[in-house]
């Protein structure tokens, strides 16, 4: 039985939360958040506290709070293996004087929507054999796709996270806007947006392209950019220069 | 019984064949391709040429072609209703004497891979009410989604594509790049690309974005760019202003 503390009421605390508690061989002894509101509806589940220095005693500790305050909330944590849950911080920002580890989940959480702890990638570090074990042992009680990560490694993937993810929304959103503009339904693109998704699972994206940046058809992207207002022109050209270098590579 | 003969044999010609072979109240009469190898797999279940003078009658006739070959391909059909395939070709573009109109299938097509018609957005447009009418029944005897889309939206529509396809593609590809440079598996990213794919149908890609361009997170930008190279760097710049411009204007 693995004992957890997790200090954060955000999304990824409360989802590990949430998890941990229905999962065998983990007790989930206590849940923190500086504000006890965020973690009420845990109270039947677990021991809530807004104190951090009424911390009880646990395996690992699980810091899912926001980049900027780790390396504070960590100075706090006497005893055990710390681990925080961040793409982005390296795992040597934690302060506490024992050890330390990474509990990384590549997903992007929303509060009301169910998550499939199956289908996430934990990315976990730890300093030493043992405490990478143990890690495993408690990822897999709640998941199962577990990669070993370094720090390094780590930083790369929330970068590649960005592009795939934060950017990619940002195509959704800008067709969204062409297509709101002449009152075409989004909705059309559905199906093309899932295409995309699903293609680069069989093929590589650098195989999986085309279109007419892919095929240097100056006419269609001559058209194209008649179309756009100044900054998705900007974006455009980039983008489509981006691709032509790429092939210029090969 | 809708009679069809189909002018072209690349991945949209031969999709659409195969569809129409198989399809109740339609006869595909004949399909054509300058190349007749192209189309040799198709001999048992239709007709076949390679000589554009030997077109049989029929009620419609589809043009698959590139899109540079569509009006010279258009000036050689005397008869009756012809369409083309093109996201980005203006229905005027069509020389035949005749009635025009288009048959757009919103989706990109591989050679080997299966086609699932119902789910392909339909976009059709005609002259007048008689031939809108008979293209949404033929595009029922293989589809599931019509839309009646004019030129100008259609327009729109193919560069919208562009930014979701193509574009969102390249997001990825730049994805890739930065595992591979690390020896990160890029698999660890199928999720969230799912994810970020899916959710867009349940919510609005502007109230979907997260991430550091959103939050302005500049400690975490920051990090970001020291870990790209110049093209990549140039792209990320962007993109990030392009969300925090929206965010402003919001």
């Amino acid at each position: 039985m693995i004992k957890v503390v997790i200090i954060g009421g955000g999304n990824v605390a409360t989802h590990l939360a949430n998890a941990f508690s229905k999962a065998n061989d983990v007790l989930l002894v206590q849940v923190y958040a500086r504000n006890i509101k965020q973690i009420e509806h845990l109270k039947d589940v677990t021991s809530i506290t807004n104190s951090i220095e009424l911390l009880k005693e646990a395996d690992v500790y699980i810091i899912a709070v926001s980049d900027d305050a780790i390396s504070h909330v960590s100075s706090k944590i006497k005893n055990s293996l710390v681990v925080h849950t961040s793409g982005s911080v390296a795992m040597q920002s934690l302060q506490n004087a024992g050890r330390k580890g990474i509990f990384y989940l590549l997903q992007s959480f929303s509060k009301d929507k169910e998550v499939n702890f199956d289908e996430i990638p934990f990315c976990l570090e730890a300093e030493n054999e043992q405490d990478s074990l143990l890690l495993e042992t408690l990822a897999k009680t709640i998941g199962k796709k577990i990669y070993h990560i370094n720090s390094e490694q780590r930083k790369r993937l929330h970068v590649a996270a960005v592009f795939v993810n934060n950017f990619t929304n940002h195509m959704y959103k800008i067709g969204a806007d062409i297509c709101n503009e002449y009152q075409v339904p989004f909705e059309i693109l559905y199906p093309l947006i899932q295409e995309t998704a699903e293609k680069i699972t069989k093929l590589n994206p650098e195989a999986a392209q085309t279109g007419p940046a892919k095929r240097n058809d100056q006419k269609t992207i001559q058209n194209h950019l008649a179309l756009l207002n100044t900054e998705q022109q900007e974006i455009y050209k980039l983008i489509t220069k981006s691709i032509q270098q790429n092939g210029k590579k090969l």
